[in-house]
């Protein structure tokens, strides 16, 4: 394997009632800016079970962040903190809330311009405002990590930054959000989380034994749990085993040491910002055509992942190959996913704007740096 | 599962050439107290590396910390570090120059009388002077936790403490280290890696899928590659990853949301207080007899690890408990580590001794707190 660091000091409360440490978690005195989406917090009782944590601060709140949470929406969030002198952000949402919050989070404390620069020219978070984190949807890892993506509509823009500054101080995780959740955010969140261990294991053996078992333990666990919190959403043991999957999916520890892909997510984003597709639905899209595409640079770990995930043995390497691409397109489909892109009905325009976007850009992506525009179109192209 | 908190700040430096970064991740201006054991680090060139990487900071070093650390020696450490102000311990060796470094820090600010407190007592740390390690032998796991053991020699005793406050800043694991280590203590480091995993799975299913194939994901790791790394120690790649393997099975990531048992420990610190047996040692004897006396508490993880790990898929529930008892102890012995009392020259005197200290004590251990005196007393004569 190769050398790493690993840091992740965020604190996760996991568990039925938990949400009632939100307030002991928070710094004494912080004033509060409770950042939250469409209001579904208000349906589900998790916004009462988190303001009754937080009696005694101060708290402002700022909702609307949507799904794929908007630049322009965001820095009305920053014009506030930095009018009413905001010390501490606390999300309560899914991943996009808490991205979102994160951007706002970096956004507040950058000195040198446009903040959007953060996520345009990769320009370093010196600081950021601490955020806490209670958690409404599982399915991005966004509460163990320092990653966020932030989509700006002007542009059509979808990017992503990184830092340990935005990591959240704590998350609190309680499966119990999961009742509540319509059946395609949860089916959503089952793929996002099996493509993003996908993403940091389908690539090439390093010899890495702990983090091929760990990323096989966590797909094989979606693969088992994930049905089960869509056929009875009150099944509280299924859904803690899907939320805490999730988290494991992201939180850096699957890639220590080994080479990560990110090709599929990037491909995505292109979708989500011309078509407004759900961000794992484009996944569920894009992830089969890179398989295939890079059959023979991922040979090794396609097979692992057939034998060990799907219990594939027999067969001709490339039948095995087929086979395990067959598989992971049934599982999507089992969840309710489509993965085509005419399901959505897009077309070879969009194909055409993604491949000169990418050609823009001028480089490439994939573990090896070797998919360039004219891979994408044939990604995009087997997926038609 | 159950609920849980889980919280690990410990920056880990992973790779061949690591060590330099010792200084860089030591607060500027620290003044340093060095720890170490019994001198290897001045022959395998760890001690060179750290010191070149510490260049203008002032160190003094303390030497001499013994395996299984004593509390009588920790406390000459401790009247350094308030004679010399010290400010930051960075400890360079083993697990136990780690546990010794830890009680060191929480004894030099311990402010209720005498540290042995900490342990006799449990009385909390509320304070510790900052940790950083390097670390030269793969094993207990305490460069990613906050435990330590400590052993008093006036009184044959081996406690244990924990606290968070504890936990090493950082700890730089080079698995360069390994190619100049003894076949003992690599033997050892395998086990005491194994029965750590083995104290946080073999007990009662909680349904937690993600914490019991990580659990496995060790298990089989260490299997896989510890005779390797005992074949040719200057295997690098194997190396890393017993090394990683060790770290993983007891930073507490395994443990959450589970029942754990550590009954295995605590009869093992026994024989080590009075005997000196090697800590792994201890636990490769005491686990077997562990395992068939409480062979229906833990039946159904018992047959779980027989599949998963050790292949053990035919035979009666009574068959594959002894098939998976007799693969285990076939494994400590392929490593070159007995599992029987006689093997060490102890007899039934030992076993008296220890179990009228466990009924002067008074409490019983294991996930179930139901393992008392005369179960400690059969579970030892099993292993006679």
């Amino acid at each position: 394997m190769y050398n790493f660091e690993y840091h992740n000091p965020v604190k996760i409360i996991f568990g039925k009632g938990e949400i009632s440490k939100t307030g002991i978690n928070i710094p004494a005195g912080s004033k509060i800016l409770l950042t939250y989406g469409g209001g579904s917090i208000f349906k589900n009782g998790v916004y009462d079970q988190v303001i009754s944590s937080i009696k005694g601060f101060e708290v402002i709140e700022f909702g609307g962040i949507e799904p794929n949470p908007h630049y322009e929406t965001l820095m009305k969030a920053v014009e506030v903190v930095k009018k009413q002198n905001i010390t501490f952000l606390l999300s309560v949402g899914g991943g996009s809330v808490l991205d979102g919050t994160k951007f706002i989070a970096a956004a507040a404390m950058f000195q040198k311009g446009d903040p959007w620069q953060i996520l345009s020219k990769h320009m370093p978070v010196e600081q950021a405002l601490p955020i806490g984190a209670v958690l409404t949807l599982p399915a991005t890892g966004s509460e163990m990590n320092g990653n966020s993506v932030v989509t700006k509509i002007e542009t059509t823009e979808k990017l992503a930054f990184g830092s340990p500054k935005v990591m959240p101080l704590f998350s609190i995780l309680d499966p119990e959000v999961i009742f509540s959740l319509p059946e395609k955010q949860v089916a959503n969140g089952i793929v996002d989380a099996f493509v993003h261990v996908i993403e940091q294991y389908l690539t090439f053996p390093v010899n890495s034994p702990i983090q091929d078992r760990f990323a096989e333990s966590i797909l094989i666990t979606l693969v088992e749990e994930g049905p089960k919190v869509l056929a009875n959403r009150a099944d509280y043991e299924a859904a803690a085993n899907f939320m805490w999957s999730a988290t494991m999916a992201l939180n850096g520890l699957i890639a220590v040491g080994v080479p990560q892909d990110w090709a599929t997510h990037m491909i995505g984003h292109e979708l989500t910002a011309y078509h407004g597709i759900d961000h794992a639905r484009t996944l569920a899209i894009v992830l089969p055509g890179v398989m295939n595409i890079k059959r023979e640079l991922k040979k090794d770990k396609i097979l692992q992942l057939g034998e060990r995930v799907w219990g594939i043995r027999e067969g001709s390497t490339d039948e095995r190959i087929d086979h395990t691409i067959l598989k992971t397109i049934d599982f999507f489909e089992s969840v309710g996913i489509p993965t085509r892109l005419p399901d959505y009905g897009v077309n070879t325009d969009t194909i055409d704007t993604i491949c000169s976007r990418f050609k823009k850009r001028g480089y490439k992506i994939g573990e090896k740096a070797d998919i360039g525009p004219e891979d994408i179109r044939m990604v995009l192209e087997s997926r038609l």
